[in-house]
């Protein structure tokens, strides 16, 4: 099968809380994009290379020590700069489309915003480790804490999973509007998408950013 | 037993080659002052807590995947600042002595000199990294390439028993002028000592020194 000329690739990331449907949503766009012939690589962060997956164990599963926040930021940092020499650039540079879930913005949200940790040096880190090649397109799937907890419990009960999710309150406000910061700063590479919409109607959304960037 | 008074504590770092000799000099050292009565904790980088130990384990095998310098430089960070946080500060702020067997130097050396990665977000690495406490003094163990070349191979064969010892020597060339160039532009806090020398006249001139910043 002849595969559709993309020069450059195309690299999308997907945003958003947990419960937002980004899983769900990652699966329907690979399926249009396959069916329409692309090469389509899916992948996630923290992970995506062997190495990686080690780094994302010891950042998600809650430790017997306490983590230093400057720790946590490093780590995401350097799964991201493996994924991308590794995986990422590899596959965009065969013109493929590599569809992320979670990727630099989540670094931005949860340890910028959030942990409030030195907003020049995350930027510096993002230099460092994206190589130049930022995504084309960031889809930010937005709902509202509560209904992020409310769709969670329902998924994994009471019990938080991560060290993430084990966070309070405030610091998942802090993660949403940190997110939407960063949309209202990138305009041009973000799109916000209510993730309150019916499954096949943010799909529907979903597909038309994606053909815009393509032509 | 009273302890003597170090109000901020006593930080010494220990850097060189494999086969330089650290790991002996810094028992020496530990018996040296605990009977002078000093706490003394020895430590290592990559390490010396659970997550730092993971990581060093990561970084120091030899892997089935290429590892991108970048990963490599950000989890050294990320697991100095664990040890920073969670075993360092700590005992320093209790008075005691720390010896440890590698720090922010061997980055600087290895990353920045001999990978050739941006010095200058290497330095701001450790500034996030360190939390502004720079070791009070710290000891390079200088002996000449093939001198480490012949002292590792006695010590383990011929193959190397990890990624940094299976570097060829134009990067083992590299890394020794780094440390010397460090040297040179922080006279205040390096001494460079020959570890040419028989480890008992090494012995003396480190705790010498010890001795001076202790005074």
């Amino acid at each position: 099968m002849q595969h559709p000329y993309l020069p450059h690739g195309l690299f999308v990331t997907f945003e958003g809380p947990e419960g937002s449907g980004k899983s769900t949503q990652i699966g329907l766009l690979e399926k249009h994009l396959c069916e329409l012939g692309y090469e389509v690589l899916v992948t996630r962060e923290p992970g995506g290379t062997p190495m990686g997956e080690e780094l994302r164990r010891i950042l998600m599963e809650l430790r017997n020590e306490k983590v230093a926040p400057e720790s946590e930021l490093l780590l995401f940092g350097a799964s991201r700069a493996q994924h991308m020499c590794n995986v990422i650039l590899p596959h965009l540079e065969k013109g493929g489309v590599v569809l992320c879930d979670r990727f630099a913005d989540s670094t931005t949200a949860y340890q910028g915003y959030a942990r409030k940790l030195n907003m020049d040096f995350i930027q510096r880190m993002h230099e460092l480790t994206l190589y130049g090649r930022w995504p084309d397109l960031t889809l930010l799937l937005d709902i509202s804490v509560d209904e992020s907890e409310r769709r969670t419990q329902q998924r994994d009960g009471d019990t938080p999973v991560d060290r993430f999710a084990s966070e309070n309150r405030a610091f998942h406000f802090a993660v949403r509007e940190g997110f939407l910061d960063l949309a209202r700063h990138n305009q041009k590479r973000f799109r916000v998408i209510s993730a309150d919409l019916p499954v096949d109607d943010v799909a529907a959304r979903i597909r038309e950013e994606v053909s815009h960037v393509l032509r």
